[in-house]
């Protein structure tokens, strides 16, 4: 099972990129995202993580404004944009998006390489008024076969829960990519680590998998956000970033992809997903 | 449900324990817990955790050496003076023991308040050599009901496992206390946070629970252990500690258990327990 689908040999260049969506403006959104995944791909870069709802903005005052911004996957123009620069460049790409599907509005990720459209996940877990434009994501948490390696991607608030790193990880994925949109939480101060970073490291130590975190900085309708994009490695530690809180730019890591794959048999006796015992766990843990 | 126990409404001062036992030197180890136990209550702590193993040591050699530092619960001479003390002082006491059961051995936590001995904890995911002496813990994860809160307790590695704090969490633990004898992880640097430090405040964060790690020191046998014990809210944030690399020390945080039962609604929309969608998480997340 461990052989079917290749994965690099040679050391992979990841990148995010953070910027700033402006709310509305999707032709400026886009001929940003082109700039800089064309920027990005002259740099090395094969796979390239954008932030959430990069194509539209975040915040969306009624229904009404997400909806008119919203895209049908892969046909709309944003994946026609990227689909070509994917072929272009011969990167592939992992992007927020606001996808529209018949008259439910997703706040999705779409993974695109230089063939085309390889699939979609939806955001699991709705963020505060989210819930009022979105449908809570129906695709579970789908780990993609591409060239570079396994992918799975998820979106901001996925990463406060463990059970989707661990999904992913037990369905093998090597990468997860999460463009995000983190806003600040209590307690947090410019003198110590984003918890959302913190989040992050402990997530792909605890799974021994890659991660990279695509966040846009700026502030939007009152709502500031983070920055601090980070590429961990499959250890837990960052290889790239974390960025700044407040310019756009990209971040990147060159990463062996097989490493995620020998999940950290750090002895004889341990290996950190063959370790579990889930018959010891809470019978409320999954009910799935 | 949320009534059923009490919670301390005044703050509730919290104790980790920061030692160094000497592998065979029970009389000595026990000595040195009466002293710190007693120095910890008189700063008015009233919940006190102790490291992993606290009374044996970990190096073992042999099985024959780990059973025959191993005692019953709760009548043997460690769980004795402990609940003496706990009766003396009026604390209640999480720490690390060395158990027998029959032929069976554990690494467990014994929680014993003013009244005697409550529960035990069997470590769940065994480290290392630890393989070779003690039995898998065969209790799950209890959630205690005590005087101060609602107790869970487990052991190191079991940090390694968003399970185990997950199943406490779920059953409704406010504060998670964790006996410890961490060891360094590759990459780790004295110039950033421990990475057990790390999982800790991500687990302390994403299931808004308090959590307590009482860590030894020291090199046993040629097996450095790295201290940094650490009390965090449940916000995720530090209140204590880390405490340092190699001295024997107490750090001490001052909470108010009852903040873990909020469970952050950050939002109008969110509740970081009821956010869980079972349904989309892999299928061989929980198989009990």
């Amino acid at each position: 099972m461990e052989n079917e689908t290749s994965v690099a040999e040679a050391p992979l260049r990841v990148a995010c990129i953070q910027m700033e969506p402006h709310i509305g403006d999707k032709a400026g959104n886009l001929q940003k995202s082109e700039r800089m995944i064309r920027d990005a791909a002259k740099a090395g870069a094969r796979l390239i993580v954008l932030p959430e709802l990069s194509n539209s903005g975040y915040m969306f005052q009624t229904r009404d404004e997400a909806f008119g911004l919203a895209e049908s996957i892969p046909d709309g123009e944003t994946c026609r944009l990227w689909a070509r620069l994917a072929s272009e460049t011969g990167a592939t790409l992992v992007a927020g998006i606001c996808e529209r599907d018949g008259a439910a509005l997703y706040n999705s990720a779409v993974v695109i390489g230089p063939a085309g459209c390889i699939g979609t996940y939806r955001k699991v877990h709705l963020w505060d008024r989210e819930a009022l434009f979105f449908e809570p994501g129906n695709l579970g948490f789908p780990v993609f076969t591409t060239d570079v390696g396994r992918i799975a991607a998820f979106i901001c608030y996925d990463c406060w829960f463990p059970e989707a790193h661990r999904s992913c990880a037990l369905q093998g994925a090597d990468i997860l990519c999460v463009p995000t949109n983190w806003v600040p939480v209590p307690g947090q101060r410019e003198d110590r680590e984003a918890m959302a970073n913190i989040l992050v490291m402990a997530a792909a130590h605890s799974n021994s998998v890659f991660i990279a975190a695509a966040d846009r900085i700026g502030t939007e309708r009152g709502q500031p956000f983070i920055g601090q994009s980070l590429i961990v490695s499959q250890a837990g530690w960052p290889i790239g970033g974390p960025a700044s809180y407040d310019r756009e730019e990209i971040i990147y890591a060159d990463v062996n992809l097989s490493d995620a794959r020998k999940k950290r048999t750090w002895t004889a006796f341990n290996h950190i997903l063959r370790d579990r015992r889930p018959e010891s766990y809470a019978s409320n843990l999954k009910t799935a």
